[in-house]
């Protein structure tokens, strides 16, 4: 038998720059034209945000000498799926797009997985940046190269970890948005305050008036503090194979939540029942004292984010659906619990009763 | 604008061990049960190479303890689309494939295509390796970790690079091969020889009657050789971004006339015509000898592979369908011509109209 070893050993970079400001698509349109990713760029975006920004995004950069086209595609989760990926894929072609194209991310996060994913795999995989819209999407899903879209059989089961070449966050996105889709976003950041910046979470507690009527600058402050959070972790652990778990703070559940409503529970407010019943938990195994479990709630409640669970539920419905959350390795469930504010930890060593007994009686 | 970099340098491996013998099914059980790439292993074939060699590969695989499941399709490139994609996740889904979970393509290329290209996106990536069962897929695509799948625009649209974890070539399957498929694999083993190998191209003239026998010594030396021009031209260039594309030489005319022929010149012969006209255009253009250029035609007729293209197709067509593919880069079309056996550059300055009487003179 002959051997033969293919050696792939190198030194990589898929570093990148985010960049935090208001009104800067314009010194975006600058940093592009200078990086030169690409010949030109095609805007993926949702019917939404294109009504709402389209025309002054494309504007922009155009003034500043890129070649720019739109594809757009109906808002919304359901969209996230292989069809949507498909049409614009499709819309690739007729342009020709190709691997001198770069794309770019125009809204919140299921425009960001979609175009992610797309630019992960349209020819082998070709740049992109994004432009989150939203806060959720700010804070979250436009850092770290995560991409993925929905199966008929769960969420994000098709994805790749592909990074981007540039995030923009332009705060000024955020003045357009529903009350509900902000706190979509604060839920996150509450949650990068409990993981890991005490800092943090002692400004969400003190101001939280002055976040809800959408300060902008200190809107600017805590969007910078929750990137730079995520970037450390993502640097740690790109590929989510360790320390990146402790992100799923508060998700295990709350997605087990989102997915029992069948979607009808926003992400945030999932989340941060999610992160209420995780704090409970860490209470009830010892690891968190009451008043710091008790702070987490009030701050949850400050925000006006929900810290009950809606007795609509059904409790075994919720606790079926995290054992089919595909994050759990092999056939244990892990959980992202608390010693302190930010000291979070995972543990396979949760017994199903308490987590049954948790979501229980957050419906009482 | 806040300003935060994320950095992702870092050192990566994707380095591989490539396998090759006669009945290696056996160790390649010893192996899989030593690295451990996963807890269990789901083997994904075509029903055509599902009845000949499933049950054995299985049965071989299981004595060495390890846990297999099988997963096929109809075979044929018109499987190498998105539904068979699905059909595989779906399928996946439903045996609990998590990403502990590991995929073995079991194969020739489009075998080797969908299955590289599942494991690079279901949840986000997991491992995989190649078992080649055919001569084109042992010294060609189970190499260096390229993925895809056809859209109805075209072949290979959407797909990523992401390397195998080993590749183990067994010169047994080629025993069940057709003569077409072998001819299809020899006429890549003809490229390697034209493009890095004179001593390899040698051995083709001399004894190319035992190889069209299927002379097992000789198709392991001959698979050894192609595997390390291969390998050594997928380390200095990964992506395809450069060095690469020297593999593409006889693929840029080969592509056009598959094309234009609705797929029904197999791949290899369509490959043989590409490398005869790009020889012939390497000649006019006076880069390569005269004597040259007559003995790779020489060695392509030996090999019982053919050196016309066929007077029914159209040669504006096969010339349009040039211009369409995706390799080319801006509007630039770029040919792999030759300076002598063994010294291939690339080119985007061949003249359209020496590129159409090529064709042409090829049809007299």
């Amino acid at each position: 038998m002959n051997r033969i070893k293919l050696h792939l050993d190198k030194k990589t970079s898929s570093s990148y720059e985010i960049y935090i400001g208001k009104a800067i698509m314009d010194r975006m349109g600058l940093i592009l034209n200078k990086q030169k990713w690409a010949g030109r760029y095609i805007c993926i975006t949702d019917s939404h945000v294109l009504a709402l920004h389209g025309e002054r995004v494309q504007q922009t950069l155009r003034e500043k000498g890129l070649k720019i086209d739109m594809i757009d595609f109906p808002p919304g989760e359901a969209s996230k799926d292989i069809k949507t990926c498909l049409h614009i894929c499709d819309q690739l072609m007729a342009m020709g797009a190709d691997r001198q194209s770069a794309l770019i991310a125009l809204g919140g996060g299921v425009v960001g997985d979609i175009t992610g994913f797309v630019a992960s795999i349209y020819m082998r995989g070709i740049p992109y940046i994004q432009v989150p819209t939203t806060l959720l999407a700010q804070v979250d899903s436009s850092i770290g190269g995560k991409t993925g879209i929905d199966l008929p059989t769960g969420k994000n089961l098709l994805g790749t970890f592909y990074q981007p070449k540039g995030v923009f966050i332009d705060l000024a996105f955020l003045q357009t948005l529903e009350p509900q889709e902000l706190k979509n976003g604060l839920a996150e950041v509450v949650k990068y305050g409990i993981i890991d910046d005490p800092g943090l979470f002692g400004i969400l507690e003190t101001r939280a008036q002055e976040i809800t009527n959408q300060d902008m600058d200190l809107l600017q402050e805590i969007v910078a503090r929750s990137c730079r959070i995520k970037k450390g972790v993502v640097e740690i652990d790109e590929q989510e194979k360790g320390m990146r778990r402790i992100l799923n703070f508060g998700h295990t559940i709350g997605h087990a939540i989102e997915t029992e409503s069948g979607y009808t529970i926003p992400h945030g407010d999932a989340v941060s029942m999610g992160m209420v019943a995780a704090s409970i938990l860490s209470e009830r195994m010892h690891y968190l004292a009451a008043e710091e479990c008790e702070r987490i709630t009030a701050l949850i409640r400050a925000i006006k984010l929900p810290d009950r669970i809606p007795q609509s539920l059904s409790p075994e419905g919720i606790f079926g659906n995290m054992k089919g959350d595909k994050k759990k390795a092999g056939d244990t469930l892990n959980f992202v619990l608390l010693k302190k504010i930010g000291i979070p930890f995972v543990t396979d060593g949760v017994p199903e009763q308490l987590i049954r007994k948790t979501i229980g009686g957050l419906m009482t």
